[in-house]
């Protein structure tokens, strides 16, 4: 079945608030084989609300909203979507009873403009609300609706994240599965790194059409290429044997630029590669300045394998802490191959490890030459004493350089720890 | 004005991406005076793209695109626009020779596909990318439109996060200040951190009655609790004056955990402050991992202040890059006040500065115990010889523990250098 999402909220239109409630529902949505055809954030102003609403059922014939449904007077989608309905409001005791005793727990008296919230439209089905005080609606017209008034379904949930995400947990998703009838949509991610957009793409060649029904969504982002494969509104076996081969496909023709699927991470693969190989790490960053190392610590269980690194920014810090001779770096500058052999060579006999990796590089904004530009970046990697390193150029601003070179240190490092030399 | 966004990508509708870009838009816009009274999100779909878009024009006149203006075949937003105004797409030799020129700085060759990225809607005026491929565009119908085509503007931009806030500051937030004139709605954001967003309340006290109609939203993150007040459709003078005003009141009740504005970077104040002192810095991580030398790092010219640092995440580490004696391990663990202390020594006298900060603590999940649960953080200071450490324990998870813990250690160094002691 195919629905929109509406959230309510003049905050989402300023932008002080981003619209997370948006993304998890329609992941949960998607999940169980509703398909999000639209997404609309309007003002808490009635007009917009009632535009809002109303044009989603006409185009799509059911909607899922949240907000607008708190004690506070700008909380009027209810209001506004049961007038649309011709629906009249009633007062519901039990609704009022369970807010009292749900104020009292928590040592408050609930105030006038809290009646409201037990006000509900007549017909409408509530969702009951164990984690808030506003119970969600499940409004279907032409329920009692009067003539000339729009059909179709409308879900009302509170805009608060935590209230939202258990009502769709427990209220709306075993609903709306029953009537979406086993087409699902699913998506299974395969990432890439150390490749471009259009070079990847020329690579994969007429791939997309291969997977068909199957589609494929390329998502550039600093850790690399990421190709998102969907399933839309096949039977969940369908779904998942079709993703497993494309998935498969992804990665026959990506070639080793495909490091992994789902959340991998290059960090915790690097982990793993040296953990099957007895070999403990270390790092030697100067430009990244300590993102590697803090990359490779976010996973837990990494004190097994890594056993620290130096942060040499400075030329008298590599010289003090890897041995890197000054000459080298007067010779050929700190940014240059030698000096990223010297680095991880360096680790390797200061901090005692059989695995390093190092990076030196030009972060920019300044520091940049002609012969050597802003993202200009040598990596060294030192696996079983033999050491080499590679020249990379990055582009953008200094963030996305360090980032991307950080990204690449862990990639170089990966294939030498895969490739057993 | 008023405005419309709409946001195009299947991504979007699927919740895998969050809307990240439409909120930094709405506040970018909402600053100089735009009001953006609807926010929309399809898919990569024909038929999604121009029913939207035509909507938008027919309610408000005037509407943003972001998405779908890349290489690759799902990049469809340009040509449907096109289409819908009736102006044809031409190729734009100058679009194209920066396209290869930027490609060729980065050792890259475009393909066939990027050709599609030179065309040029006849009559757009073309808002010029130069931090990646695809331009902006600036549609105004009925340039050359053909006869029922809709009217209005329409602003196309990339959706890469990084490209479109370019174009958005340099670009379209120029060109839209000229049309909107007049009320506008402004945020200042004062930073704090190491205190809880209770106690802060209770030290702020009624302040929300004193600073009306400015409004106070408490916003805790892993840096700390930021407030953020907002002026609402004041003229720009005013709210500006009061927006100065209650900063100035914020700060003066919320002490010295009160340590910036806006973007703020504890990091950033703590570089001045070693460079109003001529110190130079120095970092040694255990449990971070590198997070504070790479948060350090991350600021531009950073390199005349710190020299580097030491992620000495084994015990054997702490001994040979530190000095820190392997007795004192034993008998107190590594996560204890004197290891703390000898950590911020041994980097002052290994690493040649004089300033440090040395982290030491439980990130988790395991290696907690009844005496030092996860959470336990040891950090110590070294600003001109006086060496000290301070105990905290910090909530949730590990990744939550090593940001807080980055930002305290950051913010208890800061404290020192601008003590002076």
């Amino acid at each position: 079945m195919n629905l929109e999402l509406v959230t309510i909220g003049t905050e989402l239109l300023l932008g002080f608030t981003v619209d997370t409630n948006g993304a998890e529902i329609a992941r949960a949505l998607s999940a169980i084989g509703v398909r999000i055809v639209r997404r609309t954030s309007v003002s808490d102003s009635p007009d917009a609300i009632r535009t809002a609403v109303r044009d989603a059922l006409e185009r799509t014939g059911a909607v899922l909203t949240t907000g607008g449904l708190g004690p506070t007077h700008d909380d009027i989608s209810k209001k506004v979507v049961a007038e649309l309905f011709g629906m009249p409001l009633d007062f519901d005791e039990e609704v009022w009873r369970n807010l009292v005793e749900r104020f009292a727990r928590l040592g408050r008296t609930p105030v006038a403009s809290n009646r409201g919230q037990a006000e509900v439209p007549r017909g409408a089905t509530l969702l009951r609300n164990r984690w808030g005080t506003a119970p969600g609606l499940w409004l279907e017209a032409p329920l009692g609706a009067e003539a000339g008034a729009p059909r179709g379904l409308v879900i009302m949930l509170p805009g608060v994240p935590g209230e939202m995400r258990k009502l769709v947990e427990h209220e709306v998703a075993p609903r709306l599965a029953e009537r979406a009838a086993g087409a699902v949509v699913r998506s299974r991610l395969v990432r890439t790194t150390g490749i471009p957009e259009s070079t990847l793409a020329e690579r994969l060649g007429d791939v997309e059409r291969e997977i068909a029904p199957l589609t494929l969504a390329y998502l550039p982002g600093l850790e690399g290429v990421d190709l998102r494969l969907s399933a839309w509104e096949l039977r969940p076996e369908e779904a998942d044997r079709r993703l497993t081969a494309a998935a498969a496909l992804l990665r026959e023709r990506g070639g080793e630029q495909v490091y992994g699927e789902g959340d991998a991470d290059l960090a915790a693969l690097v982990l793993d590669a040296a953990r099957a190989r007895g070999a403990r790490l270390a790092t030697a960053e100067s430009c990244t300045g300590g993102i590697v190392g803090a990359r490779l610590t976010e996973i837990p269980g990494s004190s097994d394998v890594y056993v620290g690194g130096v942060v040499c920014y400075s030329d008298e810090l590599k010289t003090a802490l890897l041995g890197v001779e000054p000459a080298l770096i007067q010779a050929h500058g700190a940014v240059s191959e030698p000096v990223a052999v010297a680095m991880a060579a360096g680790a390797v006999e200061r901090l005692g490890a059989d695995a390093t990796v190092s990076v030196t590089g030009i972060a920019g904004p300044a520091g940049g030459s002609e012969a050597k530009p802003v993202g200009t970046i040598w990596i060294g990697v030192a696996v079983d004493g033999r050491v080499e390193a590679r020249h990379i150029l990055l582009p953008r601003d200094r963030h996305d350089i360090r980032a991307r070179a950080a990204q690449m240190a862990l990639f170089f490092l990966l294939r030498r720890l895969r490739s057993g030399s």
